[in-house]
């Protein structure tokens, strides 16, 4: 239980709401900043104004999954205006206190050091992005579904990346039916890519193995969907770019090849905002408890 | 090949393109009533306008997959209008041409009756109608994924019927992470469905099972997710009722508890016309294959 | 329950000790013929020797998986001798008592004729087949991993037959990481292969599939493995007859060109007696169930 | 091509055969030494006793799968004694020289250290320990289905520790129908599994897991099965521990308890050494393709 202990929450969208929920099941105090139009109330919950008091108080401060803007600006749904966090408030936090985000910009990494916060980016971490892989898996395939005229089962669908999204994105592809080839660069992913029934292929021999590709999803976050390789995709080929912006695929030679491709970001928010909530709640309440129950033990 | 064969091909949509790229393959005559904003050509088809020598001369006409109206409409997107059908038109078909379409109307089924013109409804065969189970399951998902905010993977999601759309509806659930419930009636079902790993449960016992569900898949054709069933359904559960209209649910009780329900007919024309094209134009393609060498072997 | 229901069962294997126990546990009166050195006891069981009283008192009689020899002869393997029935027994045996066995020869099914005694032969029921299809595919895999220097992992698996046993074994072998391709004889069948993600064949053209063979399983029981498929095996294949003796494979000619082959019955109750048992325990007692609350209201 | 390069084999089993093939294809010189009683030959391939100068001409010279014993003798299955290895051996090894073996005991690594000569531990590499765990579930699996009266599918298998073997043996499990526990101690771990759609937990409670096992695979390779979790399976559970010497099972009380259990070390070797010879053969042939390249570009 988290008796005792204040948490922050200022702003986010449909994801809070299960963190809020989490938190008020654990029996903190939670104070909610920028939620102004959310109806559903919990106990020990109440609505605030920014304020360096506040902040003062707070043992666990929680941004949105998307952080703070780099200047300083915070998006709330629930709200009518964007928060704006200030120097004054980095400057109050406690010692002890911990911020959580999803992922921090340089601006909200350089405040944090400046002003000594400890800050944790929960995307960042492996069990997060593993779990958030499953949302955006099937956010992809809802798109590719949506976007051709053909069935995703009996096709050849390529996976470029085979790390925390790419392996569910692979396997997901196999569950439907499709044969699944993997574009890897480590000689254990190509066994671990064999051994569960995919196509295992080295990226450098990507733009050969493009010839034969139906459904092409990218997770490598660099230039790796070159215009070589969409040269070689056939003429009904469909590319999904999962990777964060600005993506790896050469989307202005896509379009002039007449290639479709997009850019998809943000995925687990859009098609499964209860489940990614869920997935924040679970790890910041985790998170939260360790912390409060190993400062409990050193007081 | 079907070199010397007559096909007419009445109306249609973008399936009937890959009839037409077929038998045009096979080096059949193709002859298009109702495709008069056609682009594209292929060596061997013309266009032509309804007539009764024209029929009067076809081996094989086919039909779209939805067929006649009652009213002996057929419908065209390539075509402003769609194209008339009357007796004189049934009473001139050669005795031993064969007419094709999807599923028959009434109205069809009775001319073609009266005035011997053998008929082939091909979604009535097993293997078409396993074919396209896979489309439909893949538009079944790609609703379900739009239309909630949790994931499949984990969910529980209820699969009622096992026949050709109901098994694959359960192995596409379960290919996605799904816990795969089947409603079936025959312990042959219960078996299979055990031995494949879903859970499987007897119809009798449905409204029981409801309380644990996520999604509801409905197959049966005939009223089963009743009023009871959907009494105890979870809040958030979602119905997609595969069945053809009316489908098998009570939609107006579902409406007034608040449970989303949907009736999802014709999804393989919709999320893959392509693909529903080829299996339309594969089985078709067969067929008259077997019935045009049969003939010359009679000859 | 079954209280007042008389049972008896002449001889067996340890899959009767299942039973045994099934019908002990509702509340039945069960005697044993031919189970003198079993020692566990339970409630409500006795033993007893063969007699026409004995069996004139049965509303059920069970006999063995494998049956009755054509000479009346009833193996046990819980007695140092087999039982001997005779024309007497059946003769005795009540107008509404049931039979059961596994499967019967030929004089089983006489008799039974001859004296309408009503016999059930549980290994014909589809449920039952496939539940035995479990087994049956574990037994054929252990050999497999037994009987070859490669993987089952990667290897080219044929599977002849796409009944009860064949789905059951291609889908066994595709979870292992095999290559499945099936050979069947419909359509229906073929499209079905098709959507599991095997890779289907007509039987017509299996000689030809069998040049890129490692490992083939046959559930089809005639002459299918002919001298012409066999001579077009490579040379490290390995074939694995499940069918009912004879099986359908030319061992005489595999035997001369060297290639490993070999005829598997009874695997259920070798590889797993103890699920075999409970399959039909399982079954015999809900028909017991189903015939004693029927017989129950007519009264 | 390795044209040019000297090969040395010391030792081994069948699996050294592919090795020995994979070179000569690579036309490398290669010199069997312990290989008397082989028969087949290759180009490019000789005998020879162990001597210094033929090691001084060595660019690679390869040990069987399990090194050398700390006495420095290496067994071969291709001849009546075991060949010694002494100091004077290793003395004479070209500096440019490579050592490959699967895994070396103390002895062998102190002597490579003492001599300078660089020695690669092919099971070390997790690639090849990836491949390698595919004909280690298979080999496991039979273990179970041999030694079991229930079938794999539908029973409840636990598997301890999610790395290179951990994860092929649940998917394995997985393929065959059984419900896979498994058990992590990283939360990473614990997410991948969830979505594979295992059942992890984690191993502190193993102990309270162990009341609902009918496997237990143990990939870990120090004491987890201990008395506690031991006394708490079903009387019915066995145990298979795949890991190295002595394995993680208290196997004094599991005898005590008269709970079946196993050490199953070297399976790749036993059941199916073809593949895992092929693996060797692949990694083993790549690395010196590698450094023969290197040394090429290099002079
Ligand atoms: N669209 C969405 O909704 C969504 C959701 C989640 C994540 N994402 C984004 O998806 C991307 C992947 O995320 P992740 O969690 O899967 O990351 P990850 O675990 O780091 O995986 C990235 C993979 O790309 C490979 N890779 C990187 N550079 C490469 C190169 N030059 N050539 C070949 N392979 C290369 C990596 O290989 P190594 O293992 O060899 O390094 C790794 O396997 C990120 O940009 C992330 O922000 C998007
Ligand atoms: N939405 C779409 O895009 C789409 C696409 C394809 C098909 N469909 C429609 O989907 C429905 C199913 O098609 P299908 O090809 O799967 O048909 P099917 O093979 O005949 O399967 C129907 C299943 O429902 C079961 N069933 C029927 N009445 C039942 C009852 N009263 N209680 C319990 N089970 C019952 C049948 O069980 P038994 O085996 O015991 O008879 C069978 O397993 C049809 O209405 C079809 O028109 C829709
Ligand atoms: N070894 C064991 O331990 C064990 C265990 C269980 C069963 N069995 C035996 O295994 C065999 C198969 O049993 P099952 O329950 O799977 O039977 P099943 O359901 O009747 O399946 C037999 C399959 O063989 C096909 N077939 C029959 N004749 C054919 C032919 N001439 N060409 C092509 N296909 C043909 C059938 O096709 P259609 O569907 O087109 O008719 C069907 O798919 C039986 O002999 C049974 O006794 C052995
Ligand atoms: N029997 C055979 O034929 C055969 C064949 C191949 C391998 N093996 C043996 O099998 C064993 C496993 O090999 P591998 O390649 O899978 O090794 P691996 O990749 O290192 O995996 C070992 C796993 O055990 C976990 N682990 C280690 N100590 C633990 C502890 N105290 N508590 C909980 N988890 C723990 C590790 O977790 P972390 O990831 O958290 O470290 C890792 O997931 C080795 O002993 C190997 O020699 C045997």
């Amino acid at each position: 239980m988290l008796t005792g202990l204040n948490a922050v929450l200022i702003g986010g969208d449909a994801r809070q709401l299960e963190v809020i929920h989490r938190l008020a099941e654990l029996d903190a105090s939670v104070t909610l900043v920028g939620f102004d139009n959310l109806q559903n109330q919990y106990g020990g919950v109440s609505k605030a104004e920014l304020s360096e008091s506040l902040l003062c108080e707070a043992d666990a401060i929680l941004l949105p999954v998307v952080g703070m803007d780099d200047d300083g600006k915070i998006d709330s749904v629930f709200a009518a205006e964007p928060i704006q966090l200030e120097e004054k408030h980095f400057k109050s936090i406690n010692a002890h206190a911990v911020m959580y985000t999803g992922m921090a910009k340089p601006k909200l990494k350089q405040l944090c050091q400046d002003y000594q916060v400890r800050l944790v980016e929960l995307l960042e971490r492996d069990d997060v992005a593993i779990y958030n892989s499953i949302p955006t898996a099937e956010g992809a395939l809802m798109i590719a579904i949506q976007n051709t005229d053909f069935t995703i089962h009996g096709s050849r669908a390529m996976v470029l990346g085979f790390g925390r999204t790419g392996v569910t994105m692979a396997r997901t592809l196999q569950g439907l039916g499709a044969k699944a080839m993997v574009g890897v660069r480590r000689e254990d992913h190509f066994a671990r890519a064999l051994e569960m029934g995919f196509e295992p292929f080295y990226t450098h021999s990507v733009s050969e193995k493009a010839k034969e590709v139906d459904l092409l999803f990218n997770t490598i976050p660099s230039m790796i969907v070159t215009a070589q390789v969409i040269a070689n995709l056939p003429h009904h080929a469909f590319i999904i770019d999962l990777a964060s912006k600005p993506g790896g695929t050469d989307f202005r030679y896509a379009e002039r090849r007449g290639i479709k491709a997009m850019l998809a970001p943000g995925l687990p928010g859009i098609v499964a905002p209860k489940t990614a909530g869920r997935i924040i709640a679970s790890c910041v309440s985790r998170l939260i408890m360790e912390d409060f129950s190993k400062r409990g033990n050193e007081e």
